[in-house]
């Protein structure tokens, strides 16, 4: 299968090279600056090219991998250089596939749940590749690619990822704040920093071996009333903390 | 040394076997109810006894293993039994010293910071241990002892002590906490439990190796705001998590 990928960001990038290794010939590589996508194509034999105009019509699918603003546009413009046959896909969590089913007949979705860095290996076997499509065949197009290079795919329908963007944000976005949070706290005590990475290993293992909030802990879910209005008032300093300590606190009385 | 162990809880248990594995002697365990002392005696080879007034003067070090609520009170008691030479150690995070030291001359800190669980095994070496004592050669002893038993020691003041239980908060119970928020939408969705996990991965690699606002992403911190209002608008039937979601987009924004 002939693939064309637009754009030679993270996750361009990312893709680019993991499918290039898992056999597949990458016709071309578009960034909008030429220099950005040559080294990228030079790796995987394709040619770089920076105007829309130039896509092959070769392509048999062109991954989307442009930031989730472009996504319509460029499915758009790139409907005037391709056959409607040309299969469709992005790359986005954030976005429903509305955004290209209004330009285009095959479309597809092919969104690897990971925060990537450009520069850093990922190993993609561990990746879930989310998939969704135009029809049962394109899904299971998409599939069949997914599967060479991931042990975790998944048929996510709009909704489904929509929901799996925003339970990514609290996995991911709102963790890293709680692990700032403590790193603030341990620093202004003058506590060196790995004193809570032992806690902070205990946690994820115990909240990822049965349903979290069978794990839970702590004052909040005790209700001890003394605790937390101590905890509170060491926060005076942090408005903002404090906030996120009284909103997590009733959020865990819940369960 | 003899030690006394006050307590047969999560936190007893644990420091009597653990304690005694390392070769110090356990003279006796004290709980409440007699029955529960004497498991706990069988295997480190101690007393099992049920009334404080039956501890025993030859106690160099007696570990207070109760519940916070419950150290103040049962420091006073003790005084009426123990010589004031003997060592006195709470082993409470949320507990102030001052609480000994009002009955107590010879006090200590001996506090394990891990969430520890009955009869599950924990690994005490990698478990940090934090020490206080009434004077330089008290901390200096409980300093031994816990070098023992972890290869972590930390010489703690009350402050700091408070500061580090309100930081577990956040890294234990909090981050537990956005575990269950991103497992009930998932599951909600009706997509598979796994699939966030390499993303909980990544998220706790990337937030230990760097200062975790440094690895931080997503649309508080970009400044996202039409992504946010979307989020905002799926949780419209979860009016916790909407008021979780907004502190700690604050939050973030303060990065």
């Amino acid at each position: 299968m002939k693939i064309t990928i637009i754009g030679a960001g993270n996750v361009g990038s990312h893709l680019a090279l993991t499918l290039h290794r898992a056999g597949y010939s990458i016709l071309q590589i578009y960034s909008r600056q030429l220099l950005n996508a040559r080294p990228l194509a030079e790796k995987v034999g394709a040619t770089p090219i920076h105007q829309l105009s130039a896509v092959s019509t070769e392509s048999e699918l062109c991954l989307l991998a442009v930031k989730d603003d472009a996504i319509e546009v460029v499915a758009q413009n790139l409907s005037a250089f391709l056959p409607k046959t040309t299969l469709l896909a992005h790359t986005s969590g954030a976005t429903p596939s509305t955004l290209l089913s209004d330009a285009w007949a095959n479309w597809g979705v092919f969104y690897p749940l990971q925060t990537l860095s450009k520069g850093q290996p990922a190993d993609f076997t561990q990746i879930p590749m989310c998939i969704d499509g135009a029809t049962p065949a394109i899904q299971q197009a998409l599939q069949e690619i997914a599967g060479q290079i991931s042990h975790q795919v998944h048929l996510v329908n709009d909704e489904q990822r929509a929901t799996l963007h925003l339970a990514a944000v609290f996995i991911n976005n709102f963790t890293n704040a709680m692990l700032q949070a403590s790193h603030t706290l341990t620093e202004e005590a003058q506590l060196p920093r790995e004193i809570l990475s032992p806690l902070l290993q205990a946690t994820i293992q115990k909240g990822t071996r049965q349903e979290p909030r069978m794990a839970q802990t702590g004052p909040a879910i005790r209700r001890d009333q003394q605790t937390i209005e101590r905890h509170l008032r060491q926060l005076a300093n942090h408005p903002e903390l404090s906030t996120v300590y009284k909103a997590i606190t009733s959020y865990i009385q819940t369960f």
